[in-house]
């Protein structure tokens, strides 16, 4: 089954290339960017500035294909592509979760950005930590991988 | 712009109807579900299994239209869609992280499913705390209106 999505907005951002950016809003501390939502949703964002913290949801718009089994920036081996969030994926869907600055009308301004300038935004949502903070027991080859997320960036790996 | 998705697989659940169902999966521990993941995309459930908690990215099926001011299930007031996770939005994405109890070939044994039966699946990542906690400062209208999660459930306001 075909599932057809309406772009929403853009995200504006630093990042005009995929390379070298930061490779998830925890490693883009103090980067700066805006949503700009399309003027007809603007009632929508009632109540959110009481929120400091926001959802992301948007489409991975340079990323054509997929690999199943792909290497993810944090490791050096191919691993399945559920098991990374490497953008090259079946449904190119990715979610960042960035502090809200401000918002001004329809325009959102943001931090810690790690999306792609000209990013189609699909869904806005509040982060809550009684619903998004979990306490978990494994994470996988990730462990001791994540330990330099404030430095590493992005390659040419997905291009 | 229009953004097409393929569904990837299906989400089976208890849950046969949009009421009575918990309303996050914090507030459903112990449910059980399975996804059946299309066979196709079985090699890319590599790895996954070292991880304790995935995340789930769905479209709810079941939902029809939208309004930009709703009542969510926690408040008894209008909120802009946006500052809610209401499933009646613009773009009917939905997430759920879960609990990952076991991978059987294409079949993923999941618990602490918030989830209606049927839901077709879009994505799947790994929930990485590193990635995936956040510190806030302000939580909006939902400040103190999470305390029963565990009891709250959904009604027929979304139907």
């Amino acid at each position: 089954m075909k599932i057809i999505f309406e772009q929403i907005g853009t995200i504006d951002t630093p990042f005009k290339t995929t390379e070298n950016m930061p490779i998830q809003s925890k490693g883009a501390k103090g980067i700066k960017g805006k949503i700009i939502l399309n003027k007809e949703f603007t009632l929508g964002l009632n109540d959110l500035s009481g929120f400091s913290h926001i959802i992301l949801i948007y489409y991975f718009h340079k990323s054509k294909g997929f690999e199943l089994e792909t290497k993810p920036f944090l490791d050096n081996v191919k691993r399945g592509v559920f098991s990374t969030r490497a953008p090259k994926r079946p449904n190119g869907i990715g979610i960042s979760v960035v502090k809200l600055l401000n918002i001004d009308k329809n325009v959102i301004n943001i931090e810690n950005v790690d999306i792609l300038d000209g990013t189609p935004l699909l869904d806005i949502k509040p982060y809550i930590p009684d619903f998004d903070i979990h306490t978990i027991e494994k994470r996988g080859w990730t462990k001791n991988k994540t330990l330099n997320l404030n430095t590493i960036k992005s390659d040419k790996r997905f291009q």
